[in-house]
């Protein structure tokens, strides 16, 4: 058992300076966990440690292997020493994440130095049980990790699943239809499972690996058969109080418009999900079944396509507007299979963005494009375990059942 | 010198056990600070303090005078003891919050322990220099505590500007035409002072004390000469990459609609400021000059007064619909001089937010009118102190001038 599992096997027998020092190793681990490299001054700046203290525990966390340092970047640095930065032990635990959405199963592992080990994706029919499902999920993480788990103490899967989670981020999260499935994943894996809406975790994917990497609060908006998206807010993701934000496909750009499958009318996704610019594309004349075809087209030169991903361009904009100039995001990214129509779709969300966003923080705002593409639900699973678990949320004081409330 | 006093005054020559203890004591002191009013279960709970291990660090502060218990509840409990509560010694400190609005200082001073000691407020001429508004913040304040400030230990300013604040909520922030405000107010003081937006500290307030108390997630919407606003996110104010969150007054409700302040088009503002709802009752052939006759008019059954009404509320609640969707939050509170129109305007509010807001949480979001008046912004900048500034912040790692960061 490797060193990081120790640490956390905390004996209550311990004497208080026992427990001191491993409340500074817990801190460094829980930072380095979360942030995933960090060098000494950040790791000071990080947990407020002294310089002092910080040394001492750093020197023992590395000689123990929990911690490794990496050799200082190549590139030569503007002035002073080199910097070297820490990591936690790479073979110290995997996290993984499953992402289960309509038609597939995506995977993806990552040991805790956040370093992605790999990922994998398989179709399958819309009908297939949630047993079915789990037996896929669980082929394809052995395909990646080679059959053997080293999960760690440090580990837990972080899952996706498509619609609304009660209890998101959490245990004993459930969502609609799936009653069941955390406890089915539990048995088979053996880890604590961390369940979330897949979409909300391909925004935090994109703000830990993909296209917002680096950026602490991120809007992410899905252009796919559902129009869906996610708010990062100061690094973690954001939930509202009952775990239904980022409902932006949801926001109505037109009160007369069609109806929509919430129950809504006129909203965001019945103009701007595949399938409604598709069918506006057919009704102006145009032949496609898919986005390639439309975007092949486009390629062409062909105006009824270039026209309805202005018009569905313009709606995004109203929308991204709105929500912007309510949560003042740093980077909007756009993902789903819409994003590959490319600046055909992403211009006119620009010329709104540059006319209804408030002029003090417009010119600040950057709108990028998805990087992750379909595994993004299943890296976002991986962020939620470095990200959102508190390693100390998984030794909670013991409930006191006499204890008054 | 209070006990909660000297507890801050760490010394770096403690050995390891005392530092423990004192790491445990200033944990329950933050989170007292931080909640107002706890009861020993909810203490454990945010704590994850042993039983035995809380217990023998309350009974300290109890014995110290720096925490006191309060009798328990009159009414009696379905079952069980009654629950006993803990506060900060309300005599350890206090807090005083200030708002410069554009033409009135407001202050309000509270104690530690969240309870309220006093609000006041005094109207000036627009063009008072800032070391005039000092002043007479200053008077204010001190008419307020009887001349004897009691700051103690653990106490600041929270002050609440007009406009953007850069940096909100640090000490270093400013706002556009500001600069050197804090200075002044620190100078004056002689404690630190926090800087953010008075609109979003109202929200910040009637999510502590007014119309939201005790929810975590809170949307709150000014309609007054200008409409902005402020979102409570966990608890805490959410301020955006940019500090300029909270902007539902520059949300595009009409893009063929009138040119606004901000240089936008069509903005929630043009529509549903109190300047804008009365030009558009006076062009209907209405005559009032403010809300409160506009208000007396709806009351004699005035149809135009009642359309001019139903119209902003329509507006407001689209911006509110689509924020609601994008961030889900758990209460909406309006408030500001046109909230003073009452159910004339939250009705059609209510009507949009229940054919916009996704069904699934549209049931559970509650509509509130704002309760905490003029005084809210000056309120928020005591929430500011008591909730967001951390004890620990006050008392940073040493910067380590030779670090290589």
């Amino acid at each position: 058992m490797c060193r990081v599992s120790m640490l956390c096997g905390m004996d209550s027998h311990d004497g208080p300076l026992t427990r001191l020092r491993r409340g500074h190793e817990e801190l460094v681990l829980d930072l380095l966990r979360k942030h995933g490299r960090l060098s000494r001054g950040e790791l000071g700046a990080h947990s407020g440690l002294s310089r002092t203290t910080l040394y001492d525990i750093v020197s023992g966390l590395l000689s123990s292997g929990a911690v490794v340092a990496s050799a200082p970047d190549a590139a030569p640095r503007k002035r002073g020493r080199p910097v070297e930065t820490l990591t936690l032990n790479p073979g110290a635990g995997q996290a993984i994440g499953i992402d289960f959405a309509r038609r597939a199963v995506h995977v993806a592992a990552a040991n805790v130095a956040h370093e992605i080990v790999g990922s994998a994706s398989e179709p399958h029919a819309g009908d297939l049980s949630w047993a079915e499902r789990t037996d896929l999920a669980q082929s394809l993480v052995r395909s990646l990790t080679g059959g053997a788990l080293e999960f760690g103490a440090l580990s837990a899967i972080g899952v996706g699943v498509v619609g609304p989670v009660a209890d998101p981020g959490g245990e004993s999260a459930y969502a609609r239809d799936i009653d069941g499935l955390p406890e089915l994943l539990h048995k088979r894996f053996g880890v604590p499972v961390l369940l979330d809406n897949n979409t909300r975790l391909a925004a935090l994917a994109e703000s830990v690996w993909g296209a917002a990497a680096g950026s602490e609060d991120v809007l992410y908006l899905r252009l796919s058969h559902g129009v869906g998206g996610g708010l990062v807010v100061g690094g973690s993701l954001h939930r509202g109080a009952y775990g239904l934000s980022g409902e932006f496909g949801h926001i109505t750009v037109d009160a007369a418009g069609a109806r929509c499958e919430c129950g809504g009318v006129g909203c965001l996704e019945t103009v701007a999900s595949v399938g409604a610019v598709l069918d506006s594309y057919r009704a102006a004349g145009g032949r496609a079944h898919d986005v390639s075809a439309l975007v092949a087209a486009l390629d062409s030169g062909d105006r009824a396509a270039r026209d309805v991903l202005r018009a569905a361009g313009s709606h995004v904009g109203t929308v991204l507007a709105a929500v912007c100039n309510a949560i003042g995001p740093g980077v909007i990214v756009i993902g789903g299979e819409l994003a590959a129509a490319g600046a055909a779709l992403t211009g006119p969300v620009e010329e709104v963005l540059s006319t209804d966003v408030l002029p003090l923080s417009r010119h600040r705002l950057e709108l990028r494009q998805a990087t992750l593409g379909e595994v993004g639900g299943a890296l976002g699973g991986i962020g939620l375990v470095l990200r959102e678990s508190s390693l100390l949320s998984r030794y909670p004081a013991r409930p006191d059942p006499e204890e008054d409330r």
